[in-house]
């Protein structure tokens, strides 16, 4: 008998990543599809009984309004990506997932993503904050109802909240949740899906930098309520080489004046960042690490431009200015030219299988062991080096496929 | 009282990486100087108890005329790199490390470093194999005797040789010793030396990608006469970041198509390897590599160009074709722009401090926690990824830390 | 009553730059087609009367086995190019013109191309070169006669031979036209193409660098015959940018030290360069420039190298060292990522434009005013620059526009 | 009997572009030193009988208190120009330079500027505009009585002032000059110092994006007063790299879509940029050029910023993203790593003397044949190519040399 199906439950269901991350799947579902780029199908986690990728089902909020084929035939004409034999190849898998998308919530998105929103979306915006997130918890016990579900995993790929203006850190779920009666959105729609998500007892994971479940009280509730959970911000292009170069500038002792990153891109995403409020934590997540690694902080300087004829391919340029021996200054640049969905979209698809075989472990609380998949990654005594952050990733899949009562 | 010093002899004394390090060794000797670059001088060593710079005495052996201070200066000149004020402060020890030079030999050198030679080195070129080694063995035991060393150890930074027709591997140094009375210079110098190195008791690192002690009967050697060696070729630019930048491809899945890299410079090296015969050794020893850290051969190419107005400023350009998820290919490229001198020098002064801690342990044969600092390292199951490496270094600190009765 | 049609008659017909040069005129000519890249949509050219798309009808020789249809599929599909929609709107059209394909010769290919070709075009393998000759005007004459060709223009597109091993400089016609009855390939197929052309009254242009028509003895034959021709080598990329960007440095005395140029590409061009015998005519070709435009000769060094994953993308990153006011050595590096039949295509139909236009004013003989299409444009008195090769084209084309009795 | 000296007073008398002028004029004079770099030193200008070196006495205005010597160490220092041999051997003659310097005005320059100025240029606050412009005007004329100079030629070097908010465009000289006695000082202090060159009898040339004499109002006073004016804004990096390729890109009908240019560095002119209200004026000046080329107006984003550790060594990535044919979209990456004053000193010294010549020949008003070196040229009917306005000054040379009665 084959064991029940898997839910994937998109946040932003039918953006760039998300689309990406469908049209992947339903690719490896129905025809022979390559796995390259998707880190689960390396040979190092062979032993770890990961679910098969035809288990998944998917579903999601979304506050616009179009569907998963309309979406990626978008990206295949302004982004020249997928062949026109995948799309058709899919196109009934696609149909079938669109049906589960429902609509999401407004609260705390900011007013560039609000201007984006369709009617339906727009006619949830009297809910208080505890109705939306009775709302949107029905809507994912509905869904494994009717997909007789063993687990959903859901995934924040919206774009990116502006940041929060109060200090949440303090409160312990409880005095955060006697809040959530009062018509005051003191919480971003990041952090209520993820209440949404827990109180429904599925997983949440937080691929962007909004702030998610990344409050001591959300991490209380995962815990009580027994699911897993981790963020923040899907480590894909420029940070993942800072994170993967800077150990090498720190081992050698070579001294970093200066790193100036310049990306440019084109897609929604960056169109929601040509917002100032929204930039605020994009440019946040991505800086921090530097101060990390090399142990001083350098100067650095982090710029995201939107430039609408780049559509997806986000291209990023990187000059580091650095100290040698006895003062020598020297220069290493590198431009990095990526597609930013179809370097997101895989590594979500990796969470899930990740996610949903450390459920079959029973723990709950923060997957530090997932560090390496985020630019800020959650959890204690995470060390910045991808390098580490990987081997911690190995770590995890060697205990799990020991000791896995069915690995 | 204080510990009796050690020697330093360089092969190739008075070539750009072995200047550079004598400068830098006497600034840190007799000025204020940074330690930057050096990573003997990171935080994780400071329990090593490594010696003080002010241990250090230099002698060499060379087959041209010349001295540190002219050198240097040409390197200020050309390249400019060392203030003034530096190569002012440093010219009195320059001038007596530069008494302590002999002279080399030419045997298996190859044409095009033959033509660079001064009488004095073409005068010693009757000579047979056993005849050099026995020259240059006195030599060295003349400067240990001469300046009080508790240690000598020997790197060599002579320009790389042609690579060897011989397959040499299964000698034992039995065998291999007793060719060495025919008039038929079948070893390339650096092997000679390392001969030279070994029975005059002292350690041998070979910082090129010449054969100097890689192979078994040198091993073997090195073995009865209690002494230590390491190599090949330091990693200090392209091949560098590829030991860096691989491992994320690797574990992140992204299939690579297709590295290219372009090395330009105009120093020595670079004149040397424009003779077809000897870049052969040193364009084997950076593409390895990547096959080894992949598990699979994309389509690499690697070429060296004399490029004489850019002196001892090595640009490395280098793109990397890969394909993402569903097929999507993608491009990353970087630009390197260092001073090869003074990448390399530091990690010269490094391995030879890094090797005086390790003889004082008592151990003998090959340094395998060395690796980081070599394109090619010698010894059994190193791992090719930097990081690793680089893991391997600070595990035996940890060790010698430890366990060292004076630490 | 409209005019009659113009004959394209490409040598090399199926290879990439003309098939993309083929799909273009066949989307000009059915289907609402963008100008983009089209020289002669300029503003500058409109009141020249150039003949309108529609007129043109397409032939050519081959020496492989293929057709438009199934060849531009293999460039949408390795160098994602055309779209599926483009593709499928032009077929007939395709079909039409494969229709009037016929078979080359290999006289003085070379190995490399020769090992390419087809049985069809093994079977001419015993033909003398006047015979070849005398059998490819046979093709043009019959082309021009089914289609009642107003004139017929040749364009040599087909793959670089090795260069001349004699100098023919010396010849006149007919001494050159007595030596093509013996059974000795003395001439080039580029040349054996051009003669063909001119005694069956077409016009010839040489967008290769092969020898082509670029003998005294062809331009006599030219002015006899009252034909046009030109060439060498179509200016597209690196060397386009070369002569764009040397004139700066010369107009502000800013001192060339060394320019390094490296193509790296993957279509049938790269992999016929990758025999050195055929890439030593390409270097050549790409070099001289720099002197021409200087005034010195700065250290230069062009490298060609075949790199399958990139298909028909080239890539070109070219390192420029300058020394500026005081001796101080500056550095500008440009990166090309260019599609290099979707560079080239354009320029062939434009070029084939202009000479119609030119046929019509009567004139024989080379046009120099076409000098800005080639990398070493025939012809004398020629500025280096492209800027005032450009000017050239305008100056023609006021002129022409002034005095055409039609225009 | 030798022809009387000619001045150059500089505006910003002691910033980087003036010191490294400054020290190569000296260079000229005193020493054996090479002219690359200066244009006026090309063969097509040698029958110009342009001023010898040796004529030039220099002079200056300055609001902060330092000096040559100085200043050229810490550019030696800071950004390694200049060799110590230079230095040395030119330190007499910037010393009797800096005793011509005077204290400049604080009217109009911003707070950024003003937070650098000296007590003495603190004390002269209280000035109206009309007692500044004579004060000024008053140095002018004792420094030319004192060096018994045939003209001066005042050249502003100053840093990039805020923008004017009122438009001065519609005023008369006469009404311009009513509203100099109010204490208002509307007119920035670039104006203030050209309307004191003007009453003084000095020609006077804008160096930077500064309104200068860029007013109808002050090309009436020019005229009137019989002197030369011409500017803005030195074209020596990015911009001028964009005037030469936007031309290619235009003359192959290849479509820009998006140019994006990132400029980093650290020197004062950046520190001055760093405050958005100068830096305004400055990306304005960058950017109009390629709506002008092309035709129309693509994407662009021009970003300037201050990285100290680059000091003067100003790299500027520029992304440049176009469409080919049949809608194939390419990309032309450059990476420009120049040294900004030693970019721009020599063009300081061309202009002078090209407007010593010009002063010559007894015309006045804007010299528009010197629109090749400025970034934004005043006058009318200029070609935005860089090409076609270096034709404008070969022009005017041969038309100079020809018709001079002394040349």
């Amino acid at each position: 008998m084959s064991p029940d199906p898997v839910g994937i439950w998109l946040i932003g269901a039918w953006g760039g990543v998300s689309t990406t991350a469908v049209v992947g799947l339903a690719a490896l579902q129905h025809r022979p599809a390559s796995e390259t780029a998707l880190v689960s199908a390396l040979p190092a986690f062979r032993l770890l009984d990961l679910a098969e990728w035809g288990r998944f089902v998917v579903g999601g909020h979304e506050i616009r309004r179009t569907g998963y084929a309309l979406e990626a035939r978008k990206l295949h004409d302004e982004s020249r990506v997928f062949s026109r034999e995948l799309l058709s190849g899919v196109s009934g898998p696609l149909d079938s997932f669109d049906r589960n998308v429902r609509t999401g919530t407004l609260l705390g998105v900011g007013r560039t993503i609000e201007s984006l929103a369709s009617d339906d979306a727009r006619a949830t915006s009297g809910e208080r904050p505890r109705e939306a997130i009775e709302r949107l918890s029905a809507d994912l016990n509905a869904f494994r109802e009717a997909h007789n579900l063993a687990h959903v995993i859901v995934v924040n790929l919206a774009s990116t909240e502006p940041t929060l203006d109060e200090d949440l850190t303090g409160l312990t779920w409880q005095q955060l949740s006697d809040r959530l009666n009062h018509n005051d959105p003191l919480l971003p729609a990041s952090s209520l899906y993820a209440i949404s998500a827990m109180l429904a007892e599925c997983s949440y994971l937080n691929f962007t930098p909004s702030v998610g479940s990344n409050l001591p009280a959300l991490d209380e509730l995962a815990r009580e309520q027994g699911v897993l959970h981790m963020g923040r911000d899907g480590k894909t292009g420029e940070t993942l080489l800072k994170s993967v170069l800077a150990p090498m500038f720190a081992a050698r002792n070579l001294k970093v004046l200066s790193w100036v990153g310049h990306n440019i891109f084109g897609n929604m995403d960056a169109r929601v960042l040509d917002d100032p409020v929204n930039k605020a934590s994009k440019a946040r997540s991505k800086d921090h690490l530097l101060t990390e690694i090399l142990g001083y902080k350098p100067q650095t300087l982090v710029s995201i431009e939107f430039i609408e004829s780049l559509a997806d391919w986000k291209t990023a340029w990187d000059h580091i200015h650095f100290e040698g021996f006895l003062g020598t200054q020297m220069t290493m640049q590198f431009i990095w030219q990526g597609c930013d969905s179809l370097l997101a979209a895989p590594l979500v698809l990796d969470l899930v299988r990740f996610t949903e075989r450390e459920w079959r472990r029973g723990t709950s609380g923060v997957m530090t062991h997932l560090a390496s998949f985020f630019k800020s990654p959650m959890g204690e005594h995470i060390p910045p080096e991808f390098g580490r952050q990987f081997e911690l990733l190995l770590a995890w899949a060697a205990e799990a496929a020991g000791k896995s009562p069915d690995g």
